[in-house]
């Protein structure tokens, strides 16, 4: 991976997304495969595809007025749809345990010895999860330990890539966004960040093409290892 | 397909989504069938979710002061990422083919009756394509003819399903949200209109699965031939 500027980004925190970037939602494409023999994978991608696309249209349809569903039910929602699209039927527990496979994630192999490496910038997660998500699993796994906080977008009634939601780091940090390193292995999350202002590293783990609708992020890499030695600290 | 309400809606208006609803994507396929054959319908159906992909998520990431990529772009910028995510080459022309396939589109072949019969209501087209792209198609392929307006959400600088989108119906209109008919076979658009307060009718030629993350459009018809019928005229 080519380090797109050559000079290292002065950054006073680290601001991560949660799914995907530091935890592997592999785990539920497994969970899938066991209940759905030959489907799960097919169930699985079309879930996330769903997932990802009803939190952009729920942020672009709601009037300021509204509530948006929350990750939990947004989750939900989009397997359901998933399931009945290809068929596939959610009885019994099958639906649950889908649910709860997002609750029971581990995280990456470079994620731990990278947030430990980060210390002593503060170190954030800011993700589309809810705290009642996010809190539990980054106990569970152990990531705890090594965050200063972990900021759901709820707190902002929108999903990114909206820039309120980018907002709620720099409003916590009290910060200029430049100064704001951002960490997403999801490309249009790394893209909304740079064109929030963020200083940007994309992980890009499966050297995947760049989306072509927004800025570049600053950095690409291809593991959460490369991210100590890129940051002054 | 059941009519989820049995009264015939009160409609003033009938607004009609353009790509897919009214005139047939399924060239653009042909064509990329044609220069890439065996790939050209991952190609055409990947390039669709990203040009849908591309205008949400640019929606999304604007502040007020900037002006997002028109539809010329992003179905530009959407057919490069589609091309290299699948190893495929636009080289010799085939780019060129490919996006002056979106402006060689064939209509429905129930859409020139429906708006035969639909008259004397004033019969309008509401699309993310710009007025460049959408104006030509309409005028070449006749259904100018039965249109009395075609409007793109240029004006609004968002795309669909944001609210200031439809809203451009409206004020052209002059009449209240649920006297406007909208019609897109478009699951996430018909979702959208219906969360602004148009009387929806969604076009589900394929009986897929409808869309989990917002209100149920009022009706579910296969085929434009049945709208006539379905509405007050």
């Amino acid at each position: 991976m080519i380090n797109t500027i050559a000079k290292r980004p002065r950054v006073d925190a680290i601001v991560f997304d949660a799914y995907g970037t530091l935890f592997d939602v592999e785990s539920v494409a497994v969970t899938a495969e066991r209940l759905f023999p030959q489907r799960g994978v097919a169930l699985s991608q079309l879930w996330r595809t769903k997932q990802l696309q009803y939190t952009w249209l729920q942020t672009l349809m709601q009037s300021s007025t509204q509530r948006r569903d929350d990750f939990a039910s947004v989750t939900a929602q989009s397997l359901d749809f998933a399931a009945e699209e290809l068929h596939l039927s959610l009885v019994g527990g099958s639906r649950h345990r889908l649910l709860d496979a997002y609750l029971d994630l581990t995280p990456f192999a470079d994620a731990e010895v990278a947030l430990v490496h980060l210390a002593p910038l503060p170190r954030l997660i800011l993700s589309n999860g809810t705290r009642e998500m996010l809190e539990p699993l980054a106990a569970a796994t152990g990531l705890a330990r090594h965050l200063d906080a972990v900021l759901s977008v709820d707190a902002a009634n929108v999903y990114k890539p909206h820039p309120r939601a980018y907002q709620l780091a720099v409003d916590h940090l009290k910060i200029i966004p430049m100064r704001v390193g951002f960490v997403s292995s999801n490309s249009w999350d790394a893209i909304g960040a740079k064109a929030f202002g963020f200083t940007v590293f994309w992980v890009n783990r499966d050297g995947a093409p760049l989306d072509r609708h927004g800025p570049r992020p600053d950095h690409v890499i291809s593991s959460l290892a490369e991210l100590p030695a890129l940051v002054d600290i």
